[in-house]
């Protein structure tokens, strides 16, 4: 079992962040750090799979996560080449891969049917269907909330620029694998991407994350085979109802002992009774 | 001058939200409300424009304001029809306009050029040079301060659910539209197609938002042709310098009395000098 930080965010990088001379409400000056936004593209085979806005750390752990987590590359292909240029903002994947028909994003809306969810999300509720999630994975509370203040204690873009999502993978109380973006769905997709390419297992892992819990990274997360996912953060109806059709455990607002249990409690062993004060239920 | 809250959030609609049992961390049950996320399909004479995740309100509003701030419908066409079916998901506008191209999207990256922000942004970058803010309009920390409590005092999504944006027009110390979604680009684009739908003049209005200062919002409030942008988040160093650029005032991580003002200092009249407690800075 592993027990250590592998990966963080490196914080010498100064491409990262920009200083901003600024005022503060009472007119005096104020120096500042604010976090870089840049565009980079993705391209599978030659073919432009997306442009996403990013802090530009990372961009294989990004391009492979986002193609694994989009389906358009499965984990059995080889990746033959990955060409990263910062400069041009462009990732170019070769991968060996069957031709797969790809003109059906995994979001595309079937509009001669019904609203029922199953229709609306189309491709992506039949991958789901197929996903099967360990329903052996435990998590105590106390391994949580000790996992929260070990990340509260990484050095990290939060701290020095805020604006960002942190998306962290860990193993009982252990942080392993910690990513920070101006996306939500980028760090998820850095966590993916960092796993393949460096043969990290999916088994007894779980995802804390600071975005909402909403559709999209409850998809991912489930695409992963993750079957635990916390956040700081709050949720829609639509993730938890994801969550409880996918059989994923899905926390929310939690901030160390207290949080909201709203789906998959069947993994859940219930071991930190220490009270803490309530948190912000709007959060 | 208009005086009073024009439309905010109709908490009585409860398709905006749902019901959820959950467990808090000790496994007792927990009675929650989860805002609710759908698809809604936005076209333009037979055109499909978007298809944007939504709490799904005001959908005539989020339709037009995200076409007006997409530049694919002016401000002088005319719209000769709006025709929702919130069972389908989709919102039909018909407008009265010349054939512009629009396979062009704002942010088609030039493949060819550089690196540099004008060439990163294409057109969308010529649009913002196009527009010239209004510079005589002033803000007043103390007027900001107020509405920031007022808007704090509104009935919202945000206490019954959490997990939603804001975004408010103002005018002096006065909230005027206040729109929630779990998108905070929809609910900017609510404001532009309320004021666009009820003819609410942009002379001396202001926006507070929830949402980080990332690009998309601020290229939206500078095609809107509105001079001051709020936030209570955060911000990205992009954001700053198309803010700067653009001759927007930018003021971040706004809660009241404090704030830190980004760009456009000339419009701020510092007039607020009780102290409060400085807030976090990584918000």
């Amino acid at each position: 079992m592993a027990n250590k930080l592998l990966v963080s965010t490196n914080l010498e990088d100064d491409s990262l962040y920009k200083h901003i001379n600024a005022l503060d409400q009472d007119g005096q000056p104020l120096e500042l750090w604010a976090i870089t936004e840049r565009l980079l593209t993705i391209v599978l085979n030659g073919r432009e799979a997306v442009t996403a806005m990013t802090i530009g750390d990372h961009p294989e752990c990004l391009a492979v996560g986002f193609l694994l987590n989009q389906r358009l590359l499965e984990p059995d292909d080889v990746i033959t080449s990955i060409k990263t240029d910062m400069e041009d903002g462009i990732v170019l994947v070769e991968a060996d891969m069957p031709d797969r028909n790809t003109d059906e994003t995994p979001k595309r809306r079937i509009h001669t049917s019904g609203c029922a969810l199953g229709t609306l999300f189309g491709g992506v509720m039949e991958s789901l269907d197929e996903i099967t999630l360990d329903q052996q994975q435990t998590l105590r509370s106390s391994d949580l909330r000790n996992a929260v203040r070990k990340i509260e204690a990484i050095p990290s873009l939060h701290k020095k620029t805020g604006s960002v999502h942190r998306c962290v993978l860990c193993e009982d109380d252990q942080p392993l694998i910690y990513m920070e973006d101006v996306g939500r769905h980028n760090a998820i997709d850095k966590i993916a991407g960092y796993m393949h390419l460096n043969g990290i297992d999916k088994a007894h892992k779980y995802i804390y994350a600071t975005g909402r819990l909403t559709s999209e990274v409850i998809i991912k997360t489930a695409i992963m085979g993750i079957p635990v996912l916390v956040s700081r953060s709050g949720f829609s109806a639509l993730g938890i109802e994801l969550a409880r059709q996918t059989g994923l455990t899905l926390i929310g607002r939690c901030r160390g002992r207290n949080y909201q249990l709203l789906s998959g409690s069947e993994r859940v062993i219930f071991d930190s009774p220490e009270s803490e004060p309530h948190q912000d239920k709007t959060a």
